[in-house]
């Protein structure tokens, strides 16, 4: 009986030391793998999704950062024949221009808003997390995600992890460490773990060079404008 | 401002009578359609998954059942690189034997079990309701289903309807009209809307013949067994 109860507390150490981290390629989920592997020592298994975003260039930088940290467990699920889903999203459809920040200033679904992305991606990480024997699953949400986007704010991940206590074996949780920090303060916990923002892709339009005037490409430059430091990337202005 | 108000009505209405609804290809889900499109008179667009699983027939039974409903919006998709999130299941693994129904009685995860398939599948559908305007997304889960799954219970379901509700755009809620129903509810119910169930597809192991011993084999034979009347299905034994 003693033997059992040691033999569970070492399962249970060991599962809390396996983790599954989603990571777009993007500064946010970046900096929290290399947070993730440096600070938190964690075996982390990434997670990455292709599922026909104009900058899927970003894949690419997960790959390699993944690489770079001894990730061996990367797992890149492909996703395009989702299409018929997201075909109403900017992100996504030729149709569909990138907007500038201006003009999704204040919407609450902007353009480039895609059909419950948030929540499949969860749900597919949390799979793959009983797959891993992982007790969390961590994603880069941060704070400024929240204006824009109903499945980034705390009040969906406390209600979704509510439900997740639900499952009978591989009690499992989702943690979004940086949901509190803005994105300087990723910044600058990235810059302190020595990651490589250059190998790190943001811009929605996916072209050679940023663009520099999309939501997420402005959000970008204004963490490095805040912090007075350049951007290793390139700007077409 | 009259007019605004009528038209929002109007696309109320019409939003009413659109909606998702996830077909396996199994009596519960293909009854279900039938229910949907022949009593409620809904505009239907079905959503079915491949993902790998060892009775891929019932996909093909899910197509015929659309066809024949009139179902021209139809999706399906292909789940198949999702292995190795699943690869512990024994619905998908080759290495895993399809356990009998005495095997998995009282097992609140059985063999069976795909790790977080019903998340993953609803999450899918509720984006695909958003692509679709509709307002509901239904899924045939039964009172029997909850013994062996912690996600089709009608806990999971009622809290994950509030969470949906955090959408700040498309309001959609999930739907499983047959969640009280016993499984010989649903046939006797789908007997009334004349359903062919030679044109469904229940057994787990997927060969030529049903196997007649696997859990979902099981039960179908006891609906009919309850109702006195033969399965039009080739049985092995």
């Amino acid at each position: 009986m003693q033997q059992k109860n040691i033999n569970k507390a070492d399962d249970f150490v060991m599962k809390e030391k396996n983790a599954v981290a989603i990571i777009s390629g993007g500064m946010d989920s970046i900096t929290l793998l290399h947070y993730l592997v440096k600070k938190e020592k964690l075996n982390v298994s990434p997670i990455t999704f292709l599922y026909g975003q104009k900058h899927s260039k970003e894949v690419s930088c997960a790959k390699e950062q993944a690489l770079l940290l001894g990730c061996t467990n990367h797992l890149v699920l492909d996703l395009t024949s989702f299409k018929p889903l997201f075909a109403k999203s900017a992100l996504i459809s030729s149709d569909l221009p990138i907007p500038d920040i201006q003009e999704v200033m204040g919407d609450p679904q902007p353009a480039t808003y895609v059909p419950n992305r948030n929540m499949i991606f969860l749900a597919l990480a949390m799979a793959y997390a009983e797959t891993c024997e992982a007790n969390n699953v961590y994603y880069g949400a941060q704070k400024h995600d929240i204006y824009g986007y109903w499945d980034t704010t705390p009040q969906f991940l406390a209600s979704l992890n509510q439900i997740y206590q639900l499952n009978r074996k591989s009690v499992i949780s989702i943690q979004a460490p940086f949901v509190n920090y803005s994105k300087t303060d990723v910044l600058k916990l990235g810059l302190e773990l020595g990651v490589d923002y250059g190998q790190t892709w943001s811009c929605y339009r996916g072209d050679d060079f940023s663009c520099g005037t999309c939501a997420t490409c402005a959000e970008r430059l204004k963490a490095f404008a805040n912090l007075a430091i350049t951007d290793p990337l390139k700007y077409a202005r």
